[in-house]
């Protein structure tokens, strides 16, 4: 299972009510993980108000480096070394390694544990992978800002699950022994050989893409297709001229023919104090579309 | 007329109450000026809470270089630079050259107006003039935490007020003509020259002092002598070995010894949910001490 809690969904200038861009996706699997997607001012306090710890984020996903997209990051550091923290935090991002040394400069810092900053491609058309463990991929893939950026997939990898009928069939039980089979492919039980594949179903893993900020491009159709969530930069109502992002209509385009599931637009202008003309411009085109509000959650489960 | 609007009034990590440290000055003289002293994470959110224009700042006091009093800097600049601003804007702070030019060089800003980076002598045992207009002065001096940190004052000039009294028996009207006379100290008025003592009281300035964070220190107690208000750190209840900071009972004896009229406490610890213990402690030394809140307001107006 997955969470998806949007902690900040203005775009550049931040309003009473929205924040500046961060999204925290909760991994239930095997491991609980959870991960950050941008880190925009009052990152840490979005966080404190949904009760994610934010002590258990391990990596932190930067789309590019425009002060809303990353400046939450400072002070977030700062208080993880105030908490005594031990573990590694590991920073993706185009440019990161310049950046990331560049934060850890400023100021007074007294840093206590490591941070360890990862350079994502930001030329190319193809989806790269930057970040892997058991259960998942993250890829990214650059996009069409005004500075280098990029938009980053969550690929949940295929589970077997196993199936109660296939079990029954072949006179077997469940028990601690598939924990094992599912590990290893095969085990002996009872004296017999089982192989995964005899008693479950490979499901597919969950996608969820976050675009950043990016005009409409190929390289985010391409990373979105078939997505159970596309989260895409929706600032504007109508497109405006010499702006590097996208209107509802735009990002709508993309999700119906990259075939996703579900639409989420965010980085909303502060102009459109209500959502609701955003929203129903891009359901027209494609009817799962949603506008993010600040603390919106959402869930995803595979449901095959 | 002065009005101190409290931003924020944690210490090191904030919590869901309190924010990072700001503190913003209104100066209702001749001119409206709006001063801004630390700027910690998500300053700019709380102006916009409070209704004052980030705008109309032109200059920061920064304390010292610890993420939780300059954080909010960053998205300031970049909002400021995105709603178009043109004029000037100083940042004041020990090693400000440093800082403000590796804050501008963070990230992709696109600045598109002037901000001036004054460095703030960080040793010595005197107050030390900063910034002056024609209506208040800016003084800092050194204090004691764990980097180059400093205390600032702000000191409004004497001014003359006019004694209806003396006007009188002067045998003269009031009009216009006296503000001649308060900006050239004599005119000439229906033959007789008028000079502006023979009709006016010299009232004495406010004057307000914050601390940022430091331990009890000679030069805090030198620079804030007979202060209208002194706005103190009053991180612990009880003095923490190895912290450089005041507990509330300390900063009481200074405000006591400097003979100041009001005490506020500020950078608060979140360990304190209720902060009434911190005041009575103080009241218990100084009466005339409060702790501070986010968003908590005062006026202060000289009354002789």
């Amino acid at each position: 299972m997955i969470q998806i809690t949007f902690l900040g969904t203005v775009s550049g200038i931040p309003s009473k009510d929205r924040n500046h861009p961060a999204i925290a996706l909760e991994y239930f699997g095997e491991e609980k993980d959870t991960l950050l997607f941008d880190c925009g001012e009052g990152t840490q306090k979005q966080l404190m108000q949904s009760n994610i710890s934010f002590m258990k984020i391990n990596k932190i996903f930067i789309t590019h480096w425009h002060a809303d997209h990353f400046s939450g990051l400072i002070p977030l550091i700062q208080t993880m070394s105030l908490e005594k923290r031990k573990s590694k935090l590991k920073i993706f991002g185009p440019e990161a390694e310049k950046f990331v040394s560049d934060i850890l400069d400023l100021g007074y810092f007294g840093l206590r544990f490591p941070v360890e900053a990862i350079n994502v491609p930001f030329e190319g058309n193809k989806p790269m992978l930057i970040d892997e463990t058991p259960e998942y991929q993250i890829l990214s893939i650059p996009v069409l800002h005004t500075v280098p950026a990029v938009a980053y997939c969550f690929q949940e990898k295929p589970k077997w699950k196993i199936d109660t009928k296939k079990l029954r069939e072949l006179g077997l039980r469940s028990g601690s022994w598939l924990k094992k089979l599912k590990k290893f492919g095969k085990v002996e039980y009872k004296g017999r050989e089982v192989k995964i594949e005899d008693v479950a179903n490979l499901r597919p893993g969950l996608k969820v893409v976050y675009s950043g900020d990016t005009k409409p491009c190929d390289n985010i159709l391409e990373i979105s297709k078939n997505a159970d969530l596309l989260i895409h930069d929706g600032t504007f109502l109508e497109e405006e001229e010499g702006k590097a992002h996208a209107d509802v209509k735009q990002a709508a385009r993309i999700a119906k023919e990259a075939n996703v599931k579900q639409l989420i637009l965010t980085h909303i202008s502060r102009r459109y104090t209500d959502a609701k003309e955003l929203e129903e411009e891009a359901k027209k085109i494609f009817p799962n579309s949603k506008v993010a509000f600040d603390f919106m959650q959402i869930r995803l489960k595979q449901v095959i």
